[in-house]
């Protein structure tokens, strides 16, 4: 369905703009990702947006003309509008020319298929939504199979972890629980908790990872807490030669998880 | 020298309020740093504020009371305040009870000494402030001697790099320089320019690293231009087994330094 949305009072433009906040993404169950970029690799990981809003001004590019057929075939609105009222949107000066409202894609824990990845991450209240979001584009680049959010973490459909995910949060499964509900889900079945924590010796690149590995990521002030710690099967550090005693969270996600993957990988 | 400042609109609360903008930390040769932990790594650096603030309502920690006498001995000056000023200073809500004003440390190249160090980190045209203190975090925790930011890369001295940086700013040197005056003095030397790009198959942990290695990191958008891929003596692609084509840019930077630290280190 096709329609054109010229002002700036339109119910839908505030609507949409409420979205980003976090009661009403909650409220609603829908969250805004923006671009083409972003819409395209939503696309195709088999997400379509409810509505998708495009600057009429702005002629499209091809495969934003592809998304607007594939949003119009799946019965959802394809509203033209201005580049104006996409900032508004969107609350960037420089907004992208194409805004998209998706459902939230929340996995129960329960429904998470533990053999079909090698590698999850697992991150402990994580406050920064750019941390959030590039652990999720480096669990796409390392083939995680998703994202286990422990505890009081920051919204992952916030406008923010969905740019720094580049796509990824439609690709990588998002799973929101207590620890309590995560540690017995986990030992439930197989696969190994792996931490990173100062208080070992045990250099990261030491143990031999196994499939599937659960690696477990701190927050960013406060690392893990003790008793988190005491839980995994296996406690690492990432060598630090420097004055810093810790890396970025997002940072020491990805160290981690590269060497799982190429662990993996050399044995095949 | 001790004194207090109790007014809003004191002449100096403005000036430092105005080192937020690049143009005024530009002019003045200084920028901001805030937070007892940031500050006392640079301390330990053997950097010291020029004025450093204090909410005079906290009671201060050791650290900082060690800070503000090391201060108070260099001849600098060290300001009582309110966490009210400090916050209007630093542009947050809830801001930290320590504001330390810094002469800027940059580098000139020829200054750096490539044998103090195995690794180097080169940013070209990075736009992201939180990416560029990460970045600077990274090469601290693997040793590197500091980063050299080729091209139009954003200002290091933002409030945002140095906040990401987590002091690693002064424990890192940092040059500022037009390509050419780059590649014109690595080639007055030894050492190896490696940089990633999608337009090779050769895998990261493929070539055998040597000291000093150059690792190039391209803008967050659109990689390394085609002609400073061809002057790196080595190009590798970090694998991507996912959907997207590529990793935040201080990401790749952390895999590809941790990779050229582990051969060092297992080569000793």
């Amino acid at each position: 369905m096709r329609r054109e949305i010229t002002g700036f009072s339109n119910p839908l433009v505030k609507r949409v703009r409420s979205l980003r906040e976090k009661k009403h993404r909650k409220r609603e169950g829908l969250f805004l990702a923006e671009g083409l970029r972003i819409m395209t690799e939503a696309r195709e990981a088999g997400a379509l947006p409810e509505m998708l809003f495009y600057a009429a001004e702005v002629a499209p590019h091809p495969l934003a003309s592809a998304l607007m057929d594939a949003v119009d075939e799946a019965g959802s609105e394809v509203i033209a509008t201005s580049a104006d009222i996409l900032s508004k949107m969107s609350g960037k000066d420089n907004a992208q020319t194409l805004v998209g409202v998706y459902a939230d894609r929340l996995t129960p824990i329960n429904a998470l298929d533990r053999a079909s990845a090698d590698i999850w991450l697992v991150a402990q209240s994580l406050r920064d939504p750019g941390n959030l979001g590039t652990i999720l584009r480096t669990g796409d680049a390392v083939g995680a199979g998703g994202l286990i959010l422990v505890d009081d973490c920051v919204d992952p459909f916030s406008v923010e972890a969905v740019r720094a995910s580049m796509g990824a949060l439609f690709t990588q499964a998002i799973v929101q629980c207590r620890w309590q509900e995560f540690i017995g889900w986990l030992r439930s079945g197989h696969g190994a908790l792996v931490g990173t924590s100062l208080q070992t010796d045990q250099d990261y690149q030491q143990p031999a990872y196994t499939a599937p590995t659960f690696l477990l990521i701190g927050n960013e002030a406060r690392g893990l807490p003790a008793d988190y710690e005491a839980a995994c099967d296996t406690l690492v550090k990432i060598p630090m030669l420097g004055k810093a005693d810790s890396l970025n969270a997002a940072v020491a996600a990805a160290v981690m998880a590269y060497e799982v993957r190429n662990q993996l990988r050399r044995r095949g």
